[in-house]
């Protein structure tokens, strides 16, 4: 059985912290949120502490707070040699204290509080700087997600890039095609299954051979049409330049 | 039983004909290509023709060929004051020839050849000119789908727009996504569960309330350390524009 405490009480804490109650192999000993309440529906009391100096001892770390805020908490603990992970998929793993065993335990997803996560499916992408530890982040990553990865820095960096682009960026493009619905009393709703249907599309195909519309077939007359249509300034210039982009392939 | 003649031969002519070969309540009478040879494994020699003036007779006569081709398709046709509609989101209803009745049958979906399509979820988008023609081709949509709505020309156009931000645009941040992941000799399967995620959301969350990532939390260090990591001009500037135009939620 792996102890583990977590540290934090965001999103991703919380999302943490309920898959590892769930989890017969992993034992979540302690809880640390600077401000108690904001957890106290998530376990027991007498697990939440908010003394970051008298933590439990524990097998495993994790820091999961906002990057800017790693190197601090990490070097406020008051222990050493044991292993210390952030969950950040753009912080490097140098911003862990260096008295402590360091480690990355990145879940490569969007969490939002109201929706609840699957985490069976979900990528973990794990660095260490020991192969020892390795195996011990495994074991963790192993119990909770199918999906687990040995991911460099470098590399999570360009991965956490890459998903704000199929993510966060898809997300806006939804967004401001529900504005544009709104605009026009139809129903977003219209738009879901053509939206359920491109992100399936890829398990299949790559991007870009799934590439449709009148950028990718360059259909000026449409595009012109297109353009005209759209009023909001903002809008015309994102379509005009992802146009320009689907259509030099220069991706 | 709906008599049905199918004019082209493109994807969503190959489509369709698929789909109403499947259906009881559908006969499809005859197929026009003007290459036969590229619809011949969809159905029999006899009932695929070339010949534009020599069609057969039929309830419905939907003209499924590019945009620009539909007035001239539609002059060609040798009767009058019969049912002809056309498959296009961006089309108006008036470049149908006019000695026949008009109308619009489209359907709000991005069609491979290579993915067949389940139509019953496909929101069909109808117009016509005559109350009695939208009984007629609302009787042939609810036999192919579930979802099917009277739009007009105008609302037509702007769900077409809608529908390139939301699939094309989307789908071009997956190629984004891939070509980051390809220079990093990451497995672009990795962020496939966050895409698959990001498109679940938004049946339960707007896609306002659904935004996260550094633009939206205004995570000024993260955006600064992505647009350095990204090398490609075009990604930088994407990233740019779309980063702002989340902060200002001016969707």
């Amino acid at each position: 059985m792996l102890k583990v405490v977590v540290i934090g009480s965001g999103n991703v804490a919380q999302q943490l912290v309920q898959v590892f109650e769930d989890t017969a192999q992993v034992e979540l000993v302690q809880l640390y949120a600077r401000n108690p309440e904001k957890v106290a529906h998530l376990v027991p009391a007498n697990r939440i502490t908010s003394s970051i100096i008298n933590l439990a001892e524990a097998d495993i770390y994790i820091i999961a707070v906002a990057d800017d805020a790693i190197a601090e908490v990490s070097s406020q603990l008051s222990f050493t040699g044991r292993l210390v992970v952030h969950t950040s998929g753009s912080a490097a793993i140098k911003q862990i204290d260096n008295r402590n065993r360091r480690g990355v335990f990145y879940p490569l997803q969007t969490f939002s509080k109201s929706k609840k996560i699957d985490f069976s499916t979900i990528p973990f992408c794990l660095e260490t700087e020991r192969e020892e530890d390795y195996a011990i982040l495994r074991q963790l990553a192993d119990s909770i997600s199918k999906n687990v990865y040995r991911i460099n820095t470098t590399q999570r960096q360009s991965l956490h890039v890459a998903a704000v682009f199929v993510s966060n960026f898809s997300n806006h493009m939804y967004a401001i095609g529900n504005k544009i619905c709104d605009e026009h009393n139809i129903p977003f709703d219209i738009l879901k299954p053509l939206i359920t249907e491109t992100a399936d599309k890829i398990k299949i195909l790559s991007p870009l051979q799934a590439q449709t519309g009148p950028a990718k077939r360059n259909d000026r007359s449409t595009i012109e049409k297109h353009l005209d249509f759209l009023e909001d300034e903002n809008h015309k210039k994102i379509y005009a330049i992802l146009t320009k982009s689907i259509q030099e392939a220069n991706v």
